[in-house]
Order: structure tokens, then sequence, then C-alpha cells
């Protein structure tokens, strides 16, 4: 090997480090992000919402530092097998924390908002939602970085139990709003909060699948099917009062 | 140049072609399953509204078929330049027609699930928003066909108009849900659904962005400022009087 091609050889280990420390970067920002957000809602602690609000452009400019940095490692480094598979989920996976930090940046929108129109119902339900779902972004960060199947799998099952518990909230807020014309603003911004969670759980997911198939090189089966029903959630006035 | 280098020559520009091909087959069934859904929609068609559901399936194989051509293109091509940011657009683009055509299903399953409940409240407006991102998409696809910047640039702006018109139409809803309870579960669907055409608009927007970045090499400025407030959108029983 030529002094110059030991130099590549440095640079290309140089920027997959480096890719891998931004990428780990942008997951903790996420998960403290939506960490944050649950407690915004939790304790009703606007500037705390404030933060989150905020702190999603962070996430965003590493967003675009990662890609920057894929486009130029597969111009002139041009990877193959297991380290161009591991590129492109990163840069899939990138996508996936960004939108995460959308998720929880709109949940801090509307903590503040609801601020204006009484407490909040159903704080209780929702951030307890928000606490599994913050579990399986820890697991599948780690899942990620560890390359570790057992992990991914537990995320990809845990989903469900996300489902359903979104579904049933979905029905409690339908019905609570029914009970009041009051909680019907309120109810309306946690029905999205919770949609939100859900959305972050179906994202975690779709970590599970990417962490799968770049350790594995092939897919994680099929897709789980969907257990969450609330597309279909109908609620009528009266029967709120069978609860 | 040998024979066998002509060969593979060949090979690369039936890729780029084929990888077009795909790209655009799967533009176009999003086109249709939007549209569908928006038919489904306004005239209460369940049976439409069934199709939309379950036509989702085939954008998700595309996608599928994009990644592994891409990835395959990668690997044994390692194209530069033009032809590498066109290929990574590509792979950007197909992920955002696949939620696009996630939201469109969603749509038909919130369509089916309003029927049991009568007639949904407000379905002009909504139809209204999504013919509106239904062109944003139709131009779209036509601006990354043609690396149209002009196009792209128009439909960046039109995301604007999008953005307002949901939140009025959020308001909207919500004072029409203060009015009778029975009005609760539709309007909560059709807020949902109107949620959904603003992400489809965002979308759309994205691959505006994408498309920019393409063709000019350079992000299409910074990120549009956001007009849609109805994050922060706060209705109280009484306020509906005013209408």
């Amino acid at each position: 090997m030529t002094v110059d091609s030991g130099h590549i050889v440095a640079a290309y280990d140089d920027e997959m480090q480096q890719l891998t420390r931004l990428f780990s970067r942008m997951g903790g920002l996420a998960e403290k992000q939506l960490a944050e957000a649950l407690t915004a809602v939790e304790r009703r602690d606007l500037d705390l919402a404030g933060t989150v609000k905020d702190s999603d452009r962070a996430i965003d400019d590493l967003e675009h530092e990662i890609d920057a940095l894929v486009l130029r490692m597969l111009a002139l480094r041009q990877p193959v097998a297991n380290d161009l598979r591991y590129i492109i989920s990163t840069l899939r996976t990138a996508a996936d924390i960004e939108r995460i930090g959308d998720y929880a940046k709109n949940i801090g929108k509307r903590t503040i908002a609801m601020s204006s129109v009484g407490t909040p119902p159903m704080v209780r339900g929702v951030v307890r939602l928000g606490r599994l779902v913050q579990n399986m972004l820890k697991k599948v960060l780690d899942a990620y970085a560890q390359g570790d199947i057992q992990k991914a799998v537990e995320v990809w099952e845990a989903d469900e139990e996300v489902d359903s518990l979104h579904t049933s909230l979905f029905r409690e807020l339908l019905t609570y709003m029914m009970e009041d014309p009051r909680h019907i603003t309120p109810c309306t911004h946690m029905l999205f909060i919770a949609k939100n969670l859900e959305r972050i759980g179906d994202h975690a997911t779709n970590i599970a699948e990417t962490v799968h198939y770049h350790v594995e090189g092939v897919p994680l089966a099929e897709r789980r099917p969907k257990a969450d029903a609330s597309n279909y959630a109908v609620v009528t006035p009266g029967e709120e009062t069978d609860k």
C-alpha cells in the first residue's frame, strides 16, 4: 500500500466515524426534545414548551450535515457492500429522526396553544403513551449504535401496544368532548398530540426495520400489521354516559 | 472503448432510465390515489374509499424497487456528480411520495369511518383544500420530470395558501363541533383529513426543494416559513355564534 492510499483509507475511516458521531448527536437531541415535550405537557410548563419548539433547528442542521457528508462519501469514496448499506441506512434513519423532531416541536406548540383554555384533559394517559414511545426511541437508537437485532425486534413489537393505547385515547378524548363544549379545543390539541406520539412510534419502528436490514441484509419480514384503529373510531353522543 | 465497457455504459443508461420509469409510475399512482380519495370524500363513495385504502400497496412496492435499484447502482456503477445527485434525489423523493400515499390511504379510511355518522361537515372546504394540494402534486411531478425550476418555485410558494386555508378550516371545524355534539366525531375525522392534505402539501414542497437542489446544486434558500397556524388555533364556546 502506498502512502497515498493509506491517506485515503484514513480519510475514509474518519468520515465513517464522523457520520456515526453526527447521527448519534442527532438521535440524542431528538430523545431530549421528546422527553422535554412530554414534561412540558405534564407540567404545563410553557417555558419548556418554547424551548422544545425552538430546539428543532439543531436537529434539522444535523440532518443537512449528514446529507452532505453522505453525498461526499458516495462521490469520493465509492463505498460498497456493508459500508454502503450502513451509509444509506444512516441517511434514511436521519430522515426519520428529523420527522421525530418535527412531531416533538408540534407537541411544544400545541402545549402553548392549550394553555389559554384551562387544564387540558387526559394528560396522564397521553403522557403515558409518550413515555412508551420515548422508551422505544431510546431502545431503537441503542439498537442502531450496537447493531443489536434483538432490541430492534423488541421495538418493532412494542409499536402494537402504542397503537392500541392511541386508539383508546382517541375514543376517550371524543367522549370527553361530547360532555362539554369547553373541552373541544383542548381535546382537539390533545388528539393531535396523541397522534404525533403515535407517529413517533411509527418512525421508531421504521428505524428498527432499517437496523434489521442493515445488520442482516434482508428486510424484517413484512411490515407489521397496524393495530391503530383510531382512523375508524366513531363515538356518538349518548355513548359517553356508558363509561 | 472495448465491447465490455460499452456493455457497462449501456447497462448504466438502462438503469438510469429504469429509475426514472419507476419513479414516474410511483408519482402517477400517488396522483391517482389522491384524486380518488378526494372524490370519495366529495361523493361519500365508500367503494372508491376502499379502493384508495388498498391501492397504497402498489406505491410501497415501487418504493422498495427504487431503493433496491439505487443501492445496486451505487454499488456497481459508482455514479458521480449530476448522476449521483439525481439518484439520491430520486431516493429521497420516492420517500416523499410514499408518505403522500399513506396520507391518501388515511383519507380513504376516515371516509369509511364517517359514513356511519351521517353527512360529514365542511366537505366543500376540505375538498377545495385537497384540489389545491392535488395541483401542487401534479405540478411538482412535472417540475421533477422536466427539471423545471420555475414550476418548483411556484409549488414552493403555493404551500402558503394551503397552510392558511388549512388554519381557517381547522377553526371552522372546531366551531362546528361546539354547535352540536353529534358533529364531534365526523368533524374530528375531517380535521385529520384536512391535516393529511396539509401534510401532502408539505411533501410536495419538499419535492420542490429537492428539484431545485438537484437542478441547481444548491438548496432553495431557507425553508419557507410556515403559515400554518392551526397548531395554535383556539376556539371557545360562544365564539361560534359570531360567525
